[in-house]
């Protein structure tokens, strides 16, 4: 698999949508060190906050690659970026993408970059030499963030569970399953890119057996309630085994994302049908808190909220960007350690 | 897609286990006149009635492919049948095969393919432009079969049903979504083979709107209750949107095949937990009966047990070896069409 070469030119093409942006958004959040500058076709799109350069201007500043930081439903390359993707490889930058649709497998780009000498990073390209599940149980701690719907906050509510848990002074691992991820932690692949039988056995390879005090701390995908995405979220859900899910949404989402027919379940129901579906592979399974995403609420309203909630469903409920993961941590740490 | 030309040369190499030998068994049962003789490498393997031939033999009698009817898990090429595969192409037959591992993959086969002319046939790739899901509601009667396990009979039941259903004036098709599935109907492709963020897309693509008195019979893959499987099950069902399930199982087997630690479950379990999650996209569903595998049993005791279980779960309980799915029919017969 080819690696990613940081610093990075993050192109956010005309996207006006933070949810179709959450790849850019995600990287500048956790990786800002990696971002070099933006490229956008219209001011209109997201704005991160980085210098605005051409890929000529980000080469001269030092920057390797390109970073397609936006999605679009089905995962295809956009006929409006392909002038910035073409100037980005004669500037002499690798162009790194997440989406379905291989950078390498477009015969324009391909051509283009064997005459450049520059990489097509494909991210979702998963190893090899997969293997079906097993089920079987293996040593190790390990918490997996699962959601109402996409886009609600598992990736960040990983991270952030990651980042305390070191604070902690414990060993600790954040696994990436999906693009943005990779790109922040430099491992893992996108589950969703797996052939589907292998979908369980794929989250077992990127949460091996470790250590009984060791932390995974795996990123999340999609959502059990979702028509599109269930069947990845559920085998992610098989494979992680994990002793404890973290069930992240976001406050007043009332459909779910683009599916405007579905609902967003509610939220002791999502906490059941989780936990019931989690314990084929791991009885003990339980829920150490929600994670919620507030942004559409002020602070006294999200406190409120998270404050009620709590009482609600006996959990610790927070929002990771307001108050940090520190609640839930408490909870994984008073968990008792597996056999 | 290259296509399957017949009559068949089945081979069994020495797999003497009917679980693993169920494409072999499969295309013999449903499709006898495409099978012109077996071959086998060792007297021990499964034997499918038909005359043993050596694919030079084969080859003189008409044969035009030799079909891989064994299965092993993970799906490769293993290296004992090498052999016969070679001699096979040199014969003159095509190579048919519904295993991950692709015979177009392998350098050796691939080569003789090309010096012979002949065509390597693999069962398992998808459509090249599948899309997501939508989870939209769409017209047409659809049944599908599920499971309580692997091979528990989810393609015969469904075969069975298509069949009873154009018996009654019915228009149907059976969508085969595996690979024996696919010898036998010849269309279809192998689900499980699909990029996992595309499976209930994927079965949307297979069982299409159609006239609201079509009725498309599905075959079933894999189990929710199956940790290695239960994501492309979970993405069959929501995208096939069923207004009716039909749960099979096997009488007596009591732990997952090849999976010893998982129990099977219980089947009203099983029943409320495939509804609950058949809902999402299809808020009517029904079970419309079971069907038992009972091969264990001797045929009194498989009576008693339909018709005691029958009596406890208020359902149609049919072995449609035994007894044909005409009570199953009838029951989807009886349902009220969809608005």
């Amino acid at each position: 698999m080819s690696r990613v070469v940081a610093p990075y030119l993050v192109f956010m093409g005309d996207e006006t949508r933070a949810l179709m942006a959450k790849t850019g958004i995600g990287v500048m959040q956790w990786a800002p060190e990696r971002c070099l500058g933006q490229c956008r076709l219209s001011g209109a799109a997201v704005d991160l906050g980085l210098e605005e350069l051409t890929p000529a201007q980000a080469a001269e500043k030092g920057a390797r690659s390109l970073v397609i930081g936006i999605a679009n439903v089905g995962g295809t390359i956009s006929p409006s970026w392909r002038q910035v993707l073409n100037q980005a490889l004669e500037a002499g930058l690798d162009i790194v993408a997440g989406m379905h649709e291989r950078l390498r497998a477009d015969p324009e780009l391909a051509e283009l970059a064997r005459k450049t000498g520059r990489q097509l990073v494909d991210l979702r390209g998963p190893p090899e030499a997969l293997a079906i599940g097993t089920g079987k149980a293996r040593s190790g701690r390990r918490v997996l963030t699962v959601g109402t719907d996409c886009a609600v906050g598992k990736k960040y509510t990983a991270l952030a569970i990651w980042r305390e848990l070191g604070l902690r002074g414990q060993r600790a691992d954040f696994c990436a399953t999906g693009q943005t991820g990779v790109l922040i932690s430099d491992k893992g692949f996108a589950v969703d890119s797996v052939v589907s039988d292998f979908i369980s056995g794929a989250a077992e390879y990127l949460s091996p057996a470790n250590d009984p005090d060791h932390w995974d701390v795996i990123e999340g995908q999609g959502s059990i309630f979702h028509p599109a995405y269930a069947g990845v979220s559920l085998g992610l859900l098989h494979g992680s085994q994990p002793e404890a899910i973290v069930l992240c949404h976001e406050a007043g989402r009332e459909r779910l994302g683009f599916f405007e027919d579905f609902p967003v379940p509610d939220l002791q129901l999502a906490i059941d049908r989780h936990l019931e579906a989690a314990r084929l592979t791991s009885p003990d399974v339980r829920c150490a808190g929600i994670s919620l995403n507030t942004s559409r609420l002020d602070e006294a309203a999200a406190r409120d909220l998270c404050v009620h909630l709590a009482g609600e469903l006996s959990l610790p409920v927070i929002d990771p960007i307001r108050m940090g993961a520190g609640r839930i941590v408490d909870m994984l740490l008073s968990l008792p350690a597996r056999a």
